[in-house]
């Protein structure tokens, strides 16, 4: 099999051929990768914002579609043959180790699900069946951004129709998060991104405001934009503290509520008035938008399908896995909303 | 009249005495204050920790009680002679400005309840009538301590039964708060403060564990009780941005809840770690623990008239007004629970 590896935080992927299929053990299912998507949180991986990194060399990639080579003891949700979607949240199934992969004289590891590799070894609770008839391309989403996107608006925040809604970075997250706000027909859905075209996405979506933070104060811009009273929601996935802070001024007082999905750097804190929360202003992070993937999953192919979520736009450009260090710079750079990396 | 007045933010209260009573205005009710509560905020006020003071020279005072002398255009909700609880938070009835002040060639300002005065100008919404019977050096704790702490529990946080819950911060709300949270018969009550003879109220008060957070990291310390869960609940009202940020970390993973009471200096910001909203903390901060005075303090009198609140201890010192000073160094040194001011 040929994987990305990690070998050192803050140093390329390397490519790697020739590494051994290690036999599947209890609720482990051998997947051969189709696609695979890339995600924000390999970024921070690879560029060592999760700390130090105790399992080097490893795998990584967190959302995919494949079909499935053969399963371990205990399996029973998937069968060889089967379509699957890979997604980092649990679902149900046997929860599993990731494989340890032989190559040479070492093991590469790996969590229970990835995907940035043409072989994987996979929990069978972070799989599920690829709706039939749903665009192999697209279904990388479903792993990862739309549960996270979707969920975070229709799952955790529930907003009330009618109501102003600001939404902070406009990748796969923020992109989904917009689709499924605008269902809640708000009466104002700003969009902010330091991204031009990620913009003009976000206005062919439904936005009815565009924001560019590389050139303004997008919370003053927010207040002149809601007559200085703050929006109602603000959903977060910019991926920075600065991101969060703002998402959190945005709200209005007297029950503005605020729902991160960002994860920085580790070590780094959000800042926030305390005296905000008095005023009312509410925040949450979202935990993969409260998605249950074997529940959500088909509840959200089931909207794309009766045309309720325009989801061809948000794959911006495809790589195979030898051009994944570009994939990873181009997402860092915001030049793109989400990778496909073909395996 | 004789007050108490801040004529510059970071000296000490001056006395000044033939101050005028101003003819009433729509919504206004003169009220002979008996006696008054001073709290953490009039600490903030008078060091300047609210930022620039735009209303010198100025009375304070948020929390009394006392008898009213004449009503103002339009009020109905008391009459003359009614013994009186005086408030910050709204209630019903008419919303006034407080009086301006004649003396000398000059005005004393004041918001719409201030007590640290023997005669005092307050709006119609920020009284309600002393329920019969009630003590009147008591009854200062109803004006902002029990309905910020009691409410902070009672309304707001509404813990469910047998869980363990900390709290940060002994003073009147703290305390108060602790009282309350006794009722829902939590499996551990842990009190947190720097003064051990407000620790050993709290252990009469029933907390199962009291942490000097003098002498330890109470974050820590609650871990090590809670083997390494965290809290159910936390409660604060220590005043400083460090109490806050702990009892946010000490809840559990997975659903924990912190509540804050705490309004440090404006300028300050609490610093919370975004990955822990993702695993499940929350956070809010108290309004005046969401009480609503005219319905609220009739359902907490009847707590004490029943004996579940055992108010006697939180007046930890008599002053007169003359002493104000020694009370505010007092309270801001962390000595005393609440001053109990006699006009």
């Amino acid at each position: 099999m040929k994987a990305a590896v990690l070998f050192k935080t803050g140093e390329p992927l390397q490519i790697i051929d020739g590494i051994k299929v290690p036999t599947l053990t209890k609720g482990q299912v051998h997947v051969r990768v189709i696609y695979s998507g890339l995600c924000h949180s390999q970024v921070m991986e690879v560029k060592g914002g999760r700390g130090e990194d105790k399992y080097l060399p490893h795998l990584l990639g967190h959302e995919g579609v494949g079909i499935v080579e053969s399963i371990g003891e205990g399996v029973t949700k998937v069968q060889p043959g089967d379509k699957v979607i890979i997604g980092w949240i649990k679902g149900e199934g046997l929860d599993a180790p990731g494989g340890k992969y032989p190559h040479k004289d070492y093991l590469i590891n790996s969590g229970s699900a990835t995907t940035l590799t043409d072989q994987t070894i996979v929990a069978e609770n972070r799989l599920v069946k690829l709706p039939s008839g749903f665009p192999e391309k697209l279904a990388i989403l479903l792993g990862c951004a739309l549960p996270t996107g979707l969920g975070l608006v229709l799952n955790e925040l529930k907003p009330e129709k009618h109501k102003t809604i600001a939404i902070f970075g406009l990748g796969g997250i923020g992109m989904s998060a917009l689709l499924a706000a605008k269902l809640s027909n708000p009466t104002s859905l700003i969009a902010i991104d330091v991204n031009e075209d990620k913009l003009k996405l976000a206005k062919q979506f439904g936005a009815t405001h565009c924001i560019n933070s590389s050139t303004c104060d997008p919370v003053q811009e927010i207040y002149r934009l809601t007559e200085q009273t703050g929006v109602d929601y603000s959903l977060e996935a910019g991926g920075t503290t600065t991101t969060i802070e703002q998402a959190f001024e945005s709200v209005r007082d007297g029950g503005g509520q605020c729902i991160f999905a960002s994860h920085p750097s580790n070590e780094l804190k959000i800042q926030l008035e305390p005296h905000a929360f008095h005023r009312g202003k509410y925040i949450r992070g979202s935990w993969g938008g409260g998605s249950q993937p074997d529940k959500d999953i088909p509840l959200f192919a089931d909207m794309y399908f009766k045309g309720d979520l325009n989801l061809e736009p948000l794959i911006s450009k495809e790589y195979t896995l030898d051009g994944i260090n570009e994939a990873i710079d181009d997402l860092e750079n915001q030049k793109i909303v989400r990778a496909l990396i073909t395996l």
